[in-house]
């Protein structure tokens, strides 16, 4: 079976699965700090979905947040990108606003990208080179924005720390407004589909980012990390996904900033 | 008819004209600030509840954030305080995630509050001593919640100003986490119906709120300004909603800051 049309199946499969789950009872745990939860539905989530990609292609790779192939290391062959649950506060505390991310690459380039709206059920696609759809709607190409009349989704949890705060708050200084929605990959959804203008993050890790960056990149915006420079899909970094003027826009108020600078550098490290 | 019933129908049908007038080209202008917007279909919506307000009750009150009635000066006999299109960036920029917002007060005193989610015309609503409901679903208490463990929505706009940002961004450091939605009236709508623990605001006008707190009120909530001071619902103020033991802590941010206070008073004068 052609693997876009799997990945379709599979996550409203996955978005079946979750909204039966969440009628019985589930733990939560936190994982590093406190506010980064995890809980029983994540992780039977990402073996349903592990399980039925093993299946089906027994020689792809999958990487997931929780757990499932942390060991790889290089891009050769399929790479299965998955979040079981993106937005897990929301999913905890709102029981909406969260959804599944599917991003495949091959060899390192973009296969397709998935983000499904759980709870609205409400899917976001692309294959790379053959267009955005919410849905069955192709979407729009982007248009080119300005910051001082576009909505900017980042939270303000980036804008009060130390060294990188002036810069995301010269952003909000600067922007018509700033939303935050508390899942990154509905605010790539959303950056594609011209709810919001770009989205912007300190650290997104893989599955955060994965399905976003080729469902953005197929309605002409583009994803990078903050100092403009090109995203390694194996690793954790910052994101910036916008359209293209407005992309060029925003990572000036970064790569100008030599605090901001070190510190990503200090988190990130440094481009080879 | 009976005001609250009356309300309903009325707000339903101001939706229905939203969604029909949205479907129109409509012109977009700026306020005081180039970023406080008004369209034609604010001003067309208030005039559409205005004139069936009026034609139904010749002597009620009736205050709109675009023009109508800004020279009431007491809250004697029945006063309706409309705000036709509450999040009109949003309404601008997303064509969604906008509310109607309609409070009543009799002397003064809470009669009803409506806020319409017009894409999804989902109506939230109260009638004071009466319930709360989300369409026809009654809303329970909301629960009491501690602020480290608890979902916060404001606008990081505060977070960045002078004198008034520090209480606002420990606020933001102290929470779990923070959502920016853009509607005031949809705001307290979730904080109504638990989407969030909170909702602050460094100003609002009476459009904004008047419906919210009065729904908020019938879940068992708390809405005072930023200093734990009572709302005089004629005026402008800072605005606070929160379950019980949210709102006695967050005051603490504010009460306790010098500086705030004084940009408070400054901005929204002495509570008499």
């Amino acid at each position: 079976m052609e693997i876009y049309d799997f990945g379709q199946r599979l996550i409203r499969e996955a978005g079946e699965f979750v909204r039966l789950r969440m009628q019985q009872d589930f733990s939560v745990d936190s994982k590093m700090n406190p506010n980064d939860l995890v809980t029983d539905v994540d992780r039977e989530t990402e073996t349903f979905i592990y399980d039925r990609i093993h299946e089906m292609y027994p020689d792809h790779h999958i990487v997931g947040e929780e757990g499932h192939g942390t060991d790889i290391d290089d891009v050769s062959g399929v790479l299965w990108i998955v979040d079981p649950i993106d937005g897990t506060l929301n999913f905890v505390h709102q029981m909406q606003n969260f959804a599944i991310s599917i991003g495949v690459f091959i060899d390192g380039k973009p296969k397709c990208g998935l983000i499904l709206d759980v709870m609205n059920d409400t899917l976001y696609r692309a294959e790379a080179g053959r267009g955005a759809y919410k849905e069955d709607v192709r979407l729009d190409p982007i248009d080119d924005t300005e910051l001082a009349t576009s909505l900017i989704s980042l939270n303000p949890n980036w804008v009060i720390k130390d060294k990188i705060g002036p810069a995301f708050g010269k952003i909000v200084k600067d922007a018509r407004s700033t939303r935050s929605y508390g899942s990154a990959a509905l605010d790539m959804a959303y950056t594609a589909t011209g709810v919001v203008s770009a989205t912007l993050f300190f650290r997104l890790h893989p599955w955060d980012y994965a399905a976003g960056m080729i469902i953005i990149d197929e309605v002409g915006g583009k994803t990078t990390n903050l100092l403009g420079e090109e995203i390694n899909i194996l690793y954790k970094d910052s994101v910036l996904s916008a359209n293209q003027a407005l992309h060029s826009e925003l990572v000036e108020y970064f790569s100008d900033d030599a605090a901001f600078i070190e510190a990503h550098r200090h988190v990130h490290g440094e481009k080879k």
